[in-house]
């Protein structure tokens, strides 16, 4: 055996901001071009979430500007709600603090997106974020705040009144990054996320470029994204027991009505039934054996509803085509969606749209645009469920081959978006979406072969039409020459209507 | 505009705990196989780093059995230095606690893999993670742990002294999963870990099986890994501050030579005076500014050596080819490596193995083996910055195509590995090692051609001397009979010493 010394191991506990400064790229921040692509989309993120809060049709502007060298600065302002003053600096200078979980559709995961920028800001720039808000009750204040990295709270450099015209929010930070690799990324992102929320209006402005103003295809806000009860197979442990704990007085039946969505009283009593507890028990009774029991059987009785809908927020058919005819050129189209279904418990709904149009290339398969609940995913497609769904699919069972210029537009929303990776680029692989998308799929393929097949079949009928339609007049010239008459008859009347029985058949 | 009530936002903040509780799938326990999978890897790579630390030949026994439905166990138990007492309940029941983080390769990423391993357990299965560990100066302790997922605390079930025959610490867990399909994976995950640690022998029990023993291709220990300052370039401002907090009264000169790896006080002041600086400036005069001034310039500065490799633990060719060859069967191979070299500061290496033989597929490029840390990496290849590499090379250049079977493995080997996400899986795009990577790939190419080209030219050179051979057998019969001499002589040297010649040149 080996006589070396062992090395002695130490322990210590690690701060989220500790942790996500030594693993940035975990968040989209590992290198300089996708850093400032990141900042942007966390910050209009943010913002877009917060104008559908105060239900007002999304006015931001973007600005990237180069200050020299790679020190990038980037300002988004929105017409959102604003944050309460209370609030400012630990939702902009702590990781894991952000609006609280409600179990409903946003584009934000808590507590780490604004947050990261503003922590990569300052380690690659030393300047601290300014933030400036207003809301209904509030004058408007401005901060300006770093992050204390090794206990995860927030410094407040500066902090003062400022009078801020109407609601809402302006974030500045300055990072360093690669502007010039980013700048596509930025435009192709609020591009797309103009199809994804065709109610927003982006005023974009980048370095030695005019303002662009693009968006608001749509006038229409969205109805707002409710917070629901969890559906009852998601009550894993954690979550049951902490249900329990704050509904102890309640009688078991009534407990499961109240603390589940779609649960009424019938449910409620064949579900005990069926694992086996009086209705009446109180809850505070329950033992963590009986929790267990409970847990267990809700994951696997089948007599629940499918999920509510009214804590998602998916675009639409209308919405959804406004969007795409707005930035693409589209020939032909077709909607279609699925669900709400459920992974784990946490409500879902696919919807897609499969257009052609010569803006596309193309290919085998349609050219692919993904998006997560009304967010544009542009990095690390291969990976995504979407894709592979995408790729597995016989597309010339469809029809789709390399002659026609086709896109699927595939849009996954839900109270909790799976994704791979705290970046949000990719979707994880979750059984239950992936047979939503299959079906989904199919559906948009079946539509676009049958208007195909159809086109391919018009045109040859169309051709047989006219061999006919030539062989009619030859016979009926023929006729008429046999029979001695000057005027040939109209034989083309007769064709038609010879073919439209055809073509009803 | 629209009158519909606003949504009001409240905030809270979120424990490390309770944001992988709701985000699972970012550290790998996305799904039900994967999760089991996910757990056995990161036991397994506690188990080795600690042996790594006791420099000791790792023995570690792995169990995986089913306990009636869904409900697996789990258990990993090792040889390594054992947890001290007082450290167990937060290192297995903490997120976000571990061994201090210091600047060395560890196939650990600090206090995240076997606390979520422990999560997932609670919140599928009810059950707490039994801990047995025993070190130098104990008996042995057994401990039951929960986690606390709203305050990110350990709750200890029960805890009491319990022998253990030698150092080294036995983990069980149970945890609702999909054994049968994770049950190939987890094999394949040992049996590429005996590549990347040959001096590990594994003992594997699972459902319905024999155990099974493999491994300890080798019998050496690797060099300790030892912890090195950081280089100058990772000093980005985070850094420096927390280096000068520390540090406050000594000379600027001398700060740098201390707080960094390879700076002796040449460079220092050479750097001092690159940035304008008095080397006899006392640290603790210096400013915010000052301090983004210096770290500004330390990642610029070009007269820093390449870093220091004493932090890493590159396998090496012999001990990477007696892992290959015991795991493969290899008919020909090159070893080759690159670095250290740094990225934004974590020095790396990066090494690999191109091999020829029957086991491996033929296709126009060699089948990739990824390793990160002697870590096999098995999920998500396609969006790794090895993969991506691969790809991008041009084979047939180097002779490799579909009538080739062969494999690459690729070890790359850092201080921090930039995963995409935190389940581990692939490698972010970091321009420096991509370059490294391209390097390592076109130097193996090129060797592997050359000898395809050598057999090729010497099975074109056999043909020829067979074909001189018999030319000139026929032109010294033909003679002798002219001659009118009974007996042919001897060509067959003639043409060797020919040949031997052309060969040569």
């Amino acid at each position: 055996m080996n006589q070396r010394a062992p090395v002695e191991t130490t322990f210590e506990s690690i701060s989220p901001a500790e942790f996500f400064y030594r693993n940035r790229q975990l968040a989209g921040f590992g290198n300089t071009s996708q850093a400032i692509y990141s900042a942007v989309r966390e910050l209009v993120e943010n913002s877009l979430d917060s104008c559908d809060d105060a239900q007002r049709l999304p006015l931001i502007e973007v600005q990237v500007m180069s200050e020299g060298g790679d020190i990038i600065r980037v300002c988004v302002s929105d017409n959102g709600t604003g944050v309460p003053d209370a609030h400012v600096p630990q939702a902009f200078a702590k990781i894991l603090y952000g609006s609280k979980f409600h179990n409903r559709q946003r584009r934000g995961t808590f507590g780490l997106g604004v947050t990261m920028a503003v922590l990569y800001g300052q380690i690659t720039t030393d300047s601290p974020v300014l933030v400036h808000t207003k809301c209904p009750d509030s004058q408007g204040m401005e901060y300006a705040l770093f992050i204390d990295v090794e206990t995860n709270q927030p410094i407040i450099e500066s902090s003062c009144s400022r009078d801020r015209d109407s609601d809402g929010t302006s974030v500045t930070l300055r990072l360093r990054g690669d502007l010039k690799r980013a700048q596509e990324r930025i435009l192709e992102y609020l591009r797309l996320t103009t199809i994804s929320t065709p109610q927003a209006q982006f005023l974009l402005k980048t370095d030695n470029a005019e303002s662009i103003t693009f968006g608001r295809w749509s006038n229409s806000v969205p109805s707002p994204i409710l917070t629901s009860n969890p559906h009852p197979r998601a009550a894993d442990l954690e979550l049951l027991r902490r249900l329990a704990q704050h509904n102890g007085d309640k009688r078991l039946q009534d407990f499961l009505v109240d603390s589940f969505q779609k649960v009424g009283t019938k449910t409620s009593g064949r579900f005990l039934k069926f694992v086996g507890f009086n209705p009446t028990r109180k809850v505070n009774t329950l033992t963590r054996d009986d929790l267990s029991r409970i847990s267990s059987a809700l994951r696997k009785f089948d007599g629940f509803e499918s999920p509510d809908h009214k804590s998602l927020s998916p675009i639409g058919e209308e919405d959804f085509l406004v969007g795409i005819r707005s930035v693409f050129n589209i020939s032909s189209h077709y909607y279609s969606d699925r669900g709400p279904s459920e992974w784990q418990g946490n409500p879902f709904i696919i919807e897609g749209v499969l257009a052609t149009g010569d803006d596309f290339p193309r290919s085998d398969i349609p050219t692919l645009y993904r998006f997560a609940n009304r967010v544009p995913l542009l990095y690390d497609s291969s990976e995504d469920v979407l894709t592979k769904t995408l790729k597995r699919v016989n597309w010339e069972r469809y029809s789709v081959d390399s002659s026609v210029p086709a896109a699927l537009f595939l849009h996954l929303c839900s109270t909790r978006v799976p994704y791979k990776a705290a970046g949000k680029q990719s979707i994880d692989t979750i059984p239950e979406i992936e047979a939503e998308v299959v079906s989904l799929l199919r559906d948009l393929g079946r539509r676009l072969g049958r208007t195909m097949r159809k086109s391919e079949k018009s045109l040859r009928e169309g051709k047989k039409m006219r061999e006919y339609a030539k062989s009619f007049r030859h016979l009926a010239k023929f006729g008429a020459e046999l029979a001695g008459v000057d005027e040939v008859p109209d034989t083309n009347r007769l064709v038609k209507q010879l073919f439209e029985v055809s073509l009803d058949e």
